[in-house]
Parts: C-alpha cells; sequence; structure tokens
C-alpha cells in the first residue's frame, strides 16, 4: 500500500493533470478539433527555430562526454557564468555564476530551496490566488502553509492579511508574476510593500525571512509590462526561472536559482541547494539543454501569439457578460464563476466539451481558468461554445 | 540557516563530490596529466555515435512542440511501450507501457518509489557495500535505513543477518548489482535465497516487503557475466534502470522505472508513482532523452575499454600485494586498504596524487574505491604512483 502522504495527494490528485487525461478521452470521443481544452499551460508556441540550430551546434563542436556528463551539481561553470553576466546585464543587479543554481525546471527549483530551508511546522506564506502545487512542495518537506488571500477586484495580496499572518516560524514567502492563474503582474509598488513588510517584521521577531518569485511567466507580458527584478526589492530573496515558458521547452526540465548576493547566510545556503539537489535525485539540471539555454539567452518565443489569443478570448468573454481582469502577463483568463460553486460550474463547461480549471484549485472559489496558450483557430471555434455557456448563465451574468 | 535535515547533510557531505573537486584543484597545481582521479564515476567511454545521430533525426522529423513539451508525468506514452516491448523481448518478461515509467535518471526514480512507499520509521534495508546516496533517499521520507553486512571474501550479503533484520516495519530492500562498489554481480542463488527469504518473512509478517533493483550498471559486464533479471524471482519487485553508464548519458538525467505486473497493490503504486514524479519536482524525465533513449535501445557503450582498464589496473594491483576481487561488472575496483584506516589511506594516496574513495563511505571500513572511468593512458600512467603507494605501505601488504 501506498505512504500516507501519497495516499492524501491521490484523494486529492491534481485537477489540472485529470483534465488533461480527460480531454484526451472526451477528443477520442467527439474529435480533436470539437474539443476545447483550456486546462493546462502547456505552451502553444513554438520554441524559438534557433533551439534547434543551437542543440545542433552542440553537438557538433563539443565533446560528447563534456555535453552529457556530470558537472558540478549545481551546473557547467561556463553556463552559470554566462547566464550571471546576462542578468547582470540586462536587470541591473550585480551576479556571479556562484549565484546561478541550474535546475530541472521552476518545480526542482522550488523543491531544493524547500529542503534547504523549511524544518517540519516552518511556516511559508503563499498569495491567493496561488499555484496549487506550492502546497504539495511545502508539504514534502513537512512545512505549513499559511495562505493570505486577495483582494476580489485586483487580485493583488491583502498586504493587512499578510502583516497578520507572519509570525516567528515564518520562513518564507512565495510570490508568481506574472501570476498563474490571474495573469496580474504585481506592481513595484506592491514588492516595495511586501519586501517592506518582510523587513519590519523579520526585525521584530529576530528571524529571517526568504522571500521566494517564482518567475516562469517573467518573459510571457504585454502591453509593455515589465516585471519588477525582486533582488533589487529585498536583500533575502531568491528567485525561481524556468525556459518552460519563455522559450517553450516545459518537457525538458530546466531553470535555474538566482541566490541574492546580499542574502543572510549566503555561501550556507549556497551549498546547501547545491547538495539538495543531488540528493533530492535530481543530480544537476539536464546537461545537454544547460547548454541550449545558455546559448539562447536573448531569445524568446513570440509573445505575440499569446496576445492575440488573449484578446480574442478576453473580449469575447467580457462581451458576454463575464467578469474577468485583463491579464498582464502569463497565459491565463481568470473570469469569475456566474455561480459561486466553480466545481460545478466546470462541470457545466465540459457538457460543451469545454475544459476549465475551477478557482479553488488555485485557492479563489467562485473563480475558473482559462489556459489561452492554445491554437488561436481553436479558440475561434470555441467562441460559439462560450456562448451557448452564457446563453445557458444568462440570469447569472 | 539551513534546515535541520540539510544541516546534518553538510557535515556529512558526499566525499565523493568532494574528491571531484579535490580532483580539480590538484590538476589546477599539478597539471591535469599528473592527478589521477579515480574518485567519480564518470563515464569515460564516449555515448554510441547514433545518439547524436538519434537527436538530429528526432530534431527534424517531429514537431518542436511535441518533443520538448509536456506528455503524462510517466513519460510519452510510445516511449513507455518501445521500452516495454524491448524489455519483453529481450529479457523473458511480459511487460506493458503502463509498468514503464520514465523517470529522471535511477536517482529520480529512487526518490519517487522512497516517497510512494515509506511512511516516517519506515526501515528500508541496504546491503553492505552499498551506493551512500540509498541512505539520503530513505532520510528524505523518515525512512530508517537498516543495514545488512558482507562476507567480506564475497561482497555477497549475509543472508542469516538479512532475515534476523527483517521487521515487520520492513517496506522495503534495495540490491545493486553489478555493485558499486565491489563490481560483484549477485549470483542466480542469492537473488533466489534473497526471493525466498522476502517471500517467507513477508508471509510471516502479513506484510508487503517490495524489493529494489538498482541496476544503472546492468550492461557494464565483464567475461560473458549475465544479471538475473529480477522480476522472474520475486513479485513484489521494481527495477530502477538509468542510461547514464549504458549509454554515456548521466549528465541527461534520464532513466526509468520497471514494475512488476504482479505486484501487490500494483494500480495503486503505478498511480502513486506518476503523482511522485509530479509533486517532488521532477515532473517528467527530460522529453528529448525520452524520445533519444527510445530509439537506442540496442545500443550500448564499447564495455571493452572499460575491461581494458580494469584488467590493466586489477592486475597490476593485485601484483603488488593488494587484495582485491577481479570486478564481474560496473567500473570500480573495491582494493582491501593496506591500513584498517580507510580515509587515512586514501589521504595518502592523495599525497601521489591519487584520487580514491573511502570504503566507509559504502559502508565497508577498510577498503577503497577505484573508479577506473577513466582514459587507459591515465591508469598507466598512474600504475608508477600505486607502485611508490606499495612501497610506503609494503610492511602491511
Amino acid at each position: 500500500m501506498v505512504s500516507k502522504s501519497m495516499e492524501l495527494l491521490m484523494q486529492n490528485n491534481s485537477v489540472i493533470r485529470e483534465m488533461f487525461d480527460e480531454g484526451k478521452r472526451l477528443e477520442k470521443i467527439y474529435g480533436e478539433e470539437n474539443v476545447f481544452d483550456f486546462s493546462i499551460g502547456n505552451p502553444s508556441v513554438i520554441p524559438p527555430n534557433e533551439i534547434k540550430e543551437n542543440i545542433m551546434r552542440i553537438l557538433n563542436d563539443e565533446s560528447p562526454l563534456d555535453i552529457h556528463g556530470y558537472m558540478n551539481n549545481s551546473g557547467y561553470f561556463s553556463v552559470r557564468d554566462n547566464i550571471a553576466k546576462h542578468l547582470t546585464n540586462t536587470k541591473g543587479v550585480s551576479l556571479e555564476d556562484k549565484n546561478i543554481i541550474m535546475t530541472c525546471g521552476a518545480a526542482g527549483g522550488l523543491n531544493i530551496i524547500m529542503k534547504t530551508l523549511i524544518n517540519p511546522e516552518d511556516e511559508v506564506i503563499i498569495l491567493a490566488p496561488y499555484f496549487g502545487e506550492y502546497i504539495n512542495y511545502i508539504n514534502n518537506y513537512s512545512g505549513k502553509t499559511i495562505i493570505v488571500s486577495c483582494k476580489e477586484d485586483t487580485f493583488e495580496p491583502k498586504l493587512d492579511e499578510l502583516k497578520e499572518k507572519i509570525s516567528d516560524r515564518t520562513k518564507a514567502i512565495i510570490i508568481n508574476s506574472p501570476n498563474n492563474p490571474s495573469g496580474i503582474i504585481y506592481s513595484e509598488e506592491t514588492i516595495k510593500a511586501i519586501s517592506n513588510i518582510l523587513t519590519e517584521t523579520s526585525k521584530k521577531f529576530g528571524t529571517t525571512i526568504y522571500l521566494i518569485s517564482d518567475e516562469p511567466y517573467r518573459e510571457i507580458v504585454y502591453d509593455g509590462e515589465c516585471v519588477p527584478y525582486i533582488l533589487k526589492y529585498y536583500k533575502n530573496s531568491l528567485i525561481v526561472y524556468s525556459y518552460s515558458k519563455s522559450l517553450s521547452l516545459p518537457g525538458e526540465r530546466i531553470g535555474y536559482i538566482v541566490v541574492n548576493p546580499e542574502l543572510d547566510y549566503l555561501s550556507e545556503i549556497l551549498s546547501a541547494l547545491n547538495i539538495a539537489n543531488r540528493v533530492l535525485g535530481f543530480v544537476n539540471a539536464p546537461s545537454l539543454f544547460q547548454k541550449v539555454v545558455s546559448m539562447s539567452l536573448d531569445l524568446e518565443v513570440d509573445v505575440d501569439i499569446y496576445k492575440k489569443n488573449r484578446d480574442l478570448l478576453y473580449n469575447h468573454l467580457t462581451n458576454l457578460g463575464f467578469e474577468c481582469l485583463k491579464p498582464q502577463g502569463a497565459f491565463y483568463l481568470f473570469p469569475k464563476s456566474p455561480i459561486k460553486d466553480d466545481k460545478k460550474f466546470c462541470n457545466e463547461l465540459k457538457k460543451f466539451n469545454i475544459l476549465a480549471v475551477p478557482g479553488s484549485v488555485f485557492g479563489c472559489e467562485g473563480y475558473f481558468r482559462l489556459s489561452y496558450c492554445v491554437n488561436y483557430e481553436k479558440i475561434k471555434k470555441s467562441l460559439k461554445a462560450f456562448e451557448k455557456v452564457a446563453e445557458l448563465f444568462n440570469d447569472y451574468l
């Protein structure tokens, strides 16, 4: 029989992943073109062509033992050095190779940070709406998740509540901007306010509170929006980055952690992250793709494709009467559900072959998430289905 | 400050990895050609040329969104199906796609199995000499490691001791054959004996005891030796496989778990492994390399190169008077240390620019491990250094 922690997980298995499988099932029945799967954040924009070229170049130019071999658990020196220089040049911070830990995507990065920081019963704060996996990552190390709710009109965190919920057991706070699922970007003002609260409260309790910024959507932003670079605002900060979305490489599991050079206990934490990468079984980030991303620092996917998707779906839904904040980044819409019971509403959507994820999965009941990282034509075809839904829920819109 | 579990880990940080860094340091001082680094199992035989060709073929023939995208957390269906068919054809067992879980190497595989099976205080048995990371993997899930010692002349496990140490808390036993560090292959007789003991004791206690066979060295065998396929001997068995050694791809983090179709609680365990892969942050095995290994099932590295290395080093050391069992597989020698204090002896070796790992790291004090997955010419050059060591320890050999 499986372990108790897994038993719990199996009961609450990822609704998102279930939807993914449900989508495949419906596609078999109704045909792929008639199922509108908005459930999963699987990038639909192809990686830049240069990715393929860069892979070929590496295979042709470098020794296979070096390309596919072991390296320091934190990654190739040259890769970390390149990324540090790139960030130094583009973000206005001063970073060295040792501040970069290559990881198996952001999920790997978050897990090695939790392993490094969390003692059982330590508290980690997350801000609703949040990516549900954070709770699993915190549970993996027997940490305690503390949820801070958001203002319903903006999805910005309630700062008073944040202040109240910080205790002497607070070890870290995870923020995610551009946000999955709301698509909002925390403003510089919000970042400054959070930083001030953390500085004050950690002083008050005589503790260190780490700010972990999960940024897989940093590059997926619209209308000239800019995401504040956390390292400039708070010294005890770490950034978790992934190339899953910015280069459309989610299956390759490649990302990195940036550790603020000003961090309390810096060298101890760096060394612990290195070891955690090994003992958790990641060992190191996949080697070829470390080299690939290192050669691709100036590349990104064509974000305009996502923007076109966003505009089409956002305009249509709001015209139909759905309440929805216009996303500034990422590739999700997070409209208000016409009925409070978001699970029930998502089940209703399924009857129109629309797959969406209930907001309660993200700590926000009464909303639903649509991933618009799908084909534009598919979205166009789905509009009629949404019209029928709007008709059905006309009294509630 | 780091978590308590990491603090402990940092105190006992991998001696092997430290050696790796020490080697790099010595190379800077004495020149790469004058440092004899036998410390780490980093394959020295290049991957088959077809690996590069297969990567190119995949990049040219398949859609980049499929190559680099998300798939089921257990891996691409087609990859799992291919591997299952290949194993069915070559191992005389009957496997389907669902019995295969693609993992981030063997380390990833072992961790998701531990997460799936282990409740705090559950006991996991390992057999000395063992790969030291097993203890970390067990600790990650608050399991308790129980060590069974070996017969000193053969490095085979003491079966009476195994029987004695199984309790009603025993959840699993991890075996590793060909063995790191001893290079021995457990005979069919040993495998049958272990299976019988597990069958008897699990019946006695009314429990299920899982046999986990960690097999990254399955293909690295000499002199026509054969490694028994565990699924044929014990129903509650899982195999953890990796392409790190068989295809020289350790940096790529690609391997798989085979779950015996006869396993107790099969579907529950399969589902839990799938979820564990996700929540531990692996998400899935790196996507491109899933496809690469699926196209490379009949390939392996040129094992004769390792055999030549083995013979050169083994013959030289035994001629010098070192006691050593001739390895049947893997790429390690595990000679007896001339003095009981193996750490002290390894420090002595370092004075001759020879890097070796003390046997106590593997639960066998009084031995030392030499990884002969290094360049043949380098081994040749090291022979003089070993002669000097033998001279110094002449009275103890």
